[in-house]
């Protein structure tokens, strides 16, 4: 067998001493695999003295990454850090500008300078990876990138963040509020102290765009994803969601369209019947549309220690086996700029609750406003009757307009029967 | 860019028809996918007059298709013909023989001859690649040879035949029998005149057998698989299943384990929480379960012109990308030979239907040959009563040894109560 790969690993969080772990207990097999031995020669972390139940004898120890990025004894450099820029993105350009490949589970970094790091990796001839930084263990830059090449893919969309889906999944089973599981995840560590990156639905944001440039073969373009999270999802949605016959999951959705590429992540209503309706929990899934392959979805775990070394040791066996792939498909100079289509221009149909006061004319007020904005009803729910007291008024729309929609609520808003901001939930077909 | 990869389609049946297809409306892009164009420079079939709606000028015209693999002005060979042996495996073997990489959608050509195959390819330093063999358009044999090169993979199960699912769907959805919707799916081409491949489980067996080598890095051992279809599955069974809570499936089930692999292919009930029991209709899905990864599944079409072209076409792009992998994960040489575990020997929980005369100490008489075999009753349903007639008993078991359960159902066929021969249904509960 040919000499070892020697690897550098910067960054000892989770993801990197998953790394370590994967390669300690597969380490032959995936050499196997790769048709060389791998060798964890530098190690780079905050804290050398922490306990790490690690043995680290023979690794040479870099207090500063961007040096263990540059050493001539590092064949390849894992990235496992995290954040947009600062170190992690100074250890990623060091690298490559040595002519080093890259693997980074970072999507923060990619999201942001995914098309100008393509650049320097295309440049220098070398691989950039990043197959960690979505979904986890679920092969889907593999997907998107090789195993549909053969396809125009138009529509992709996916449960993105294990937190919101596990935060959505359990406030279903349990009946409670957003607040009280959000800090109950916090407590059995699925959700992070501060919780905004996930709860806020930028953590899914950064993942669509990755996905976004390689499914459509364009720039990245995080600026513009529009992003809604999961905040404002109450109990009682909910509830009329499974009533009506769908379940609430935050969706990134990225749909091609004659002028330009729609990016949104937000909460939507899903159809029981489909298949991410089905995806509960921490676990993640990724649909895609292709015009010879049809609709394929992947799902598996998208955190944790176990998936995301999975992912990092794929890349880089993959490294190892064979000449780089273009970081989006395509050559950087062939990278469409596709401009986003504003959230205004969306075409869909929406889930609306409004609390009203109970009394006469309130509904012909709504059903006007929806009326001038040539909003056209599906379904309309009010049950119970407490005249003079809150009640929900519960209604669906066939495709409308975003804009016309808000239009409408803000015209509902304003009435003095309404006495909460009505809440806004899109509904997806597919 | 490069000068053209020139492609000799051997086969102009519906994946023949779908390659070209694709070539013809995606090729730009695929080329810049690939880095360089793709050219079809020869074609092979057996009726050369037969109108395909297809302009073949500038294209040769080969009456064999050994012939065709083995002309110098081709660079890679597609072997869509079909066949575990004739003239498929000539091609195949002409080509690996000549040098050229191969890719073929032949199942049935890996199954019974992928080790032998792979030995010739390695030699050769050339790429035998198979995804199209295998659910149509799920990227699933780069997902096990690739995606999850740094796990141990112990487990895989797959709705693997979209002709049984089909069928299996259409029967729960409409409470038909089996032989009326088989003619059914027949007339709408879900099916063929010869149903037998598919509906006895075959093809599923063969799928099955090239997964297993791949996720398990061994031989492919296409005999070793335990093969049941789906032709003795009745309405009565499908909905007993519903009521119970399950789903029938055709499923491809290989588990590694100490003292070998067992592959197996047979209907089973699985639970309606659990991903494959979601997967309907003309839809195929795989499940794998690796160390670090966890479980992951993929979901898509599993036959077609388009999924199918679809796999060849990302197959054709991988070789004019970068180096062959090993065929199987692993070189040749590294293959392990698994002895494969006899079914008597599996353990698992059974749901058995019985048909017998409603009459006093027939029960009992069911119950002491259960007990007798060390048989642990889950559940156990008699539904009705019809003194003197024919009733159905429903039993679940707890686990249990197939050789166990065997011995007791010959018990039981015997009795006189006894009026059909009891149908048994494995429950698979991952």
């Amino acid at each position: 067998m040919s000499q070892a790969v020697k690897i550098g690993v910067a960054g000892l969080g989770t993801v990197g001493l998953g790394v370590l772990e994967l390669l300690r207990k597969n380490g032959a097999l995936v050499g196997a695999r790769a048709g060389r031995p791998f060798l964890v020669s530098a190690v780079s972390a905050r804290e050398r003295r922490r306990d790490r139940g690690l043995d680290l004898a023979g690794v040479r120890w870099f207090e500063d990454a961007t040096a263990l990025a540059a050493d001539p004894e590092v064949d390849v450099v894992l990235e496992l850090i995290g954040g947009s820029d600062g170190i992690a993105r100074q250890v990623v350009e060091t690298a490559l500008r040595a002519g080093k490949p890259v693997i980074t589970a970072n999507k923060a970094l990619i999201a942001h300078h995914g098309t100008a790091l393509a650049r320097l990796a295309e440049e220098r001839g070398v691989a950039l990876s990043y197959e960690a930084a979505v979904a986890g263990g679920i092969p889907i830059i593999k997907t998107l990138r090789e195993g549909l090449a053969g396809n125009r893919v138009d529509r992709i969309q996916g449960i993105l963040n294990g937190t919101c889906n596990y935060i959505l999944t359990t406030m279903r089973e349990t009946g409670r509020e957003f607040a009280e599981v959000l800090a109950d995840a916090q407590k059995l560590g699925y959700a992070e102290a501060d919780p905004a990156f996930d709860v806020d639905g930028i953590d899914a944001a950064h993942k669509l765009a990755i996905l976004t440039a390689l499914a459509f073969g364009c720039e990245v373009d995080f600026a513009g994803v529009h992003v809604e999270g999961i905040r404002r999802i109450s109990a009682m949605d909910i509830q009329y969601a499974e009533e009506l016959g769908y379940r609430i999951k935050l969706l990134g959705i990225a749909q091609y369209r004659a002028k330009g590429v729609e990016q949104r992540v937000h909460p939507c209503m899903v159809p029981k019947g489909t298949p991410l309706a089905h995806v509960e929990g921490v676990y993640n899934a990724v649909l895609a549309v292709g015009d010879f392959v049809g609709s394929i979805m992947a799902e598996g775990r998208g955190a944790g220690a176990g998936p995301t070394a999975s992912a990092v040791v794929a890349d880089l066996v993959d490294i190892v086996r064979g000449a780089p792939r273009p970081v989006f498909t395509l050559p950087t100079a062939s990278l469409a700029k596709l401009p986003s289509r504003g959230m205004q221009e969306h075409v869909g149909a929406y889930y609306v609750r409004l609390m009203v006061v109970d009394r006469p004319g309130v509904i012909a007020d709504v059903t006007a406003a929806l009326r001038d904005s040539d909003i056209s009803v599906e379904s309309f729910l009010q049950r119970g009757r407490a005249p003079g007291e809150a009640v929900p008024v519960i209604l669906s729309t066939h495709e409308t307009r975003e804009s016309d929609m808000q239009t409408a609520l803000a015209r509902i808003s304003r009435l003095e029967a309404t006495l909460e901001e009505p809440r806004v939930i899109r509904i997806e077909t597919l």
